[in-house]
């Protein structure tokens, strides 16, 4: 916030114009005054990578700022720091390596490169002393990254949960508020355009696993990357499901989870998974509602921590991309660049090993001793039950169980004996809980 | 997060050794190994400055540590950043400002100092190229003042508003969950030490409005001093407040709010300000209950953001205090800092311009016409009705109004008549409400 009479002047190569690139070059232009008041530093987008220079982009640069060309906005020597928002792995990967290479800061909002190629990217950044920044690839305009990296450094962090994907929270929400079936909710996500035609990589928690990778790396300063992650998505839920939670005082959101464990032998581990959850209704995230993100950090020192805001969408996700540039051109003036450095591979938890509480939905013949019979199973594999009602009569009788932290192979283990017992019918849904 | 064979060695001097400065010294030496490894920095608290070495301390450093001489810590060679966490004014002031022209980096949790000599400290910090951080001076843990400060640094804030003080939070909670009374209330808070013996500081607002005058100074780039800010405090509160606000859906939060406004001669101005508030009840504030802080961001690009957790408590304090401590430490080993810089001072909104919604609960004659004769009042002054209910019938009747934003000094010349109206009985709580 220097009241300097001669800010310096930062130039910026842009590669890509979609919804957030477009937002970004029309807010430096609308907050370049203020960031050379407030930082010192002129702002100025003066090249921009798009695929067709044909179309008419209301954008406030000089016309002739547009080029197909992706590498000559990279190496122009009038590009001082390169913000990547095109998406996709390639030719993402090779522009922005080959920034960082010639020793340009990188901001960029592009989940899938750094949840695949972050920590080769993070570690090339580190060897040419400039910034990469990434704070947009996850959850938007919410301030998380920044905060892990920086304000939580030090903090022994146990678990970080978040609700990373407008598209799922959107669905839920609907299904929660309203009655609408999964499909109709789908739909209608689709024809406002928070879905895609294929809405796989969003409903199926590909996205979110993406998301998950980065928070991991970053909270746990260990190299986690998209193939770690355990995935299950939102296509089977019910609104049923919902119901029953919703008369346990839960509602289901889709949760992406980093968690830092201890294995049998002793050893830290890191597991990271995306499921929909039972979170209690009393839980900060029960309330983010709708297209809106949030990140809940467990922490042992600084306790629960939430951030909450919206998760997408042009404007929002340019005004993190714009908070990064300012740093990264700051950095850049002053001859510096914060980096993650260089990660060690984090060891990384199987599912198999994973404690969780899970929520149970067991359709049972209504006669005396099921129950028992029922309660023994969970006992024999060491599965502890926090809760237990009846709902239904006769034919319609089911149990539903919450039960303490399990791991999942013991878990898993129950759901096998149960569905051999002659008293259960069927077991419906197996979701996990937020608890214990 | 370097994996460094040699980490560097920083050595911290801690002035002040309460709750918070005894969490620091045990969470410095937990944390030791894991920030060498991610950071490459070897911390340790080298001396402790208290007022008596007499008293036993459980603290993991040397018994030679503790001294009654502060500025003797501030000076000492072996000190490389000073942690001021002994509260107050003075000495805190000419302690940090010798630290600073000494060039060593300062991390303080001490409000009350930033919000009268915030300025002044700036510019030194500026001047000695030195860092000046703190984060645990407002709402504790959460991470906020570094995501104001950084990644919102190009964002056009509009307003910023916290749950700040976790004993008025407590406080009201209990009324609301508990209709316990506002006496009772604090006499339990008082029981647990939430609350002084004389709670002034907390439940008149001057806690919250130190903390506005810190959040409105970093969120618009201006000097704001504890003087600027407009309190109104909670003990006029009542249980049947609450049971009114409810009733229309909203709760009753005390608020720090700090806005920036455009004064009648088109100039930006910055109006802060403390005063219990109706919140309703699908705003995430209305979710933050109990001891726990929240501060909620209106960005013009970045949309609607929350922060939220822990505002107080000796570990969660010293998290924060420990980010700080290895943003300094990591800058100073790279030989810059990250300052505030100069600022200007803000033009302060007269409280008389600040425009906000309002709740109004006027007692009048149960008879025909009085709504209207009300509204007619109303609407002489400008003031627009958003909504109007009844409550009661004859003695008891109310007319309990929320209107929509007016000006401070419309609404007073509004009241001022309805009080010489026939048919009103009394005006009772006249409370501002976050609306449009």
């Amino acid at each position: 916030m220097n009241a300097s009479p001669d800010p310096v002047s930062v130039r910026v190569g842009l590669l890509g114009c979609g919804h957030v690139g477009a937002a970004l070059a029309a807010l430096v232009a609308e907050r370049r005054s203020e960031v050379a008041r407030r930082r010192g530093l002129d702002l100025e987008v003066t090249r921009i990578a798009v695929r067709n220079t044909a179309i008419d982009r209301d954008v406030p640069v000089a016309d002739d700022a547009f080029t197909t060309d992706a590498a000559a906005v990279v190496s122009d020597p009038d590009v001082d720091v390169v913000v990547e928002v095109m998406g996709g792995i390639e030719p993402a990967r090779e522009l922005v390596s080959t920034a960082l290479a010639a020793g340009k800061p990188v901001v960029t909002a592009n989940k899938e490169l750094l949840a695949n190629h972050g920590a080769e990217l993070y570690a090339l950044a580190e060897a040419n002393g400039v910034d990469l920044l990434f704070e947009a690839a996850v959850a938007g305009a919410i301030p998380i990254m920044r905060p892990l990296r920086e304000s939580l450094a030090a903090e022994p962090i146990t678990r970080v949960m978040g609700i990373v994907n407008g598209t799922t929270n959107f669905i839920l929400t609907r299904m929660a508020d309203d009655g609408a079936s999964y499909g109709d909710a789908l739909a209608e996500a689709q024809g406002l355009g928070y879905a895609e035609r294929d809405p796989t990589a969003d409903v199926e928690g590909y996205d979110a696993g993406a998301k998950a990778a980065i928070m991991a790396t970053v909270a746990f300063g260990a190299r986690v990357v998209a193939g770690d992650v355990y995935h299950e998505g939102i296509s089977g839920i019910t609104v049923a499901d919902i119901e029953f939670a919703a008369d346990l005082k839960h509602c289901i959101k889709l949760l992406a989870v980093a968690e830092q464990t201890v294995a049998d032998d002793g050893q830290a581990q890191v597991g990271v998974r995306v499921h929909p959850t039972l979170v209690p209704l009393d839980h900060p995230l029960a309330s983010v509602n709708g297209s809106f993100n949030a990140v809940f950090v467990e922490g042992g020192a600084a306790g629960d921590l939430m951030l909450y805001g919206r998760g997408a969408g042009g404007r929002p996700t340019a005004s993190a991309v714009l908070g990064d540039l300012v740093d990264a051109a700051g950095n850049l003036a002053r001859g510096h660049g914060a980096t993650i450095g260089t990660l060690e591979r984090a060891r990384i938890a199987p599912i198999d090993d994973v404690v969780s509480a899970y929520y149970l939905n067991v359709e049972v013949d209504d006669r005396p001793g099921v129950l028992a019979a029922v309660a023994a199973v969970f006992g024999e594999h060491g599965v502890s039950i926090r809760s237990m009602e009846q709902e239904g009569m006769g034919s319609e009788a089911r149990l539903v169980f919450i039960t303490h932290g399990a791991r999942e192979r013991d878990l898993r283990a129950t759901l096998h004996d149960l569905r051999s017992l002659d008293a259960v019918r069927a077991v419906g849904s197996v979701l996990r809980v937020i608890g214990d």
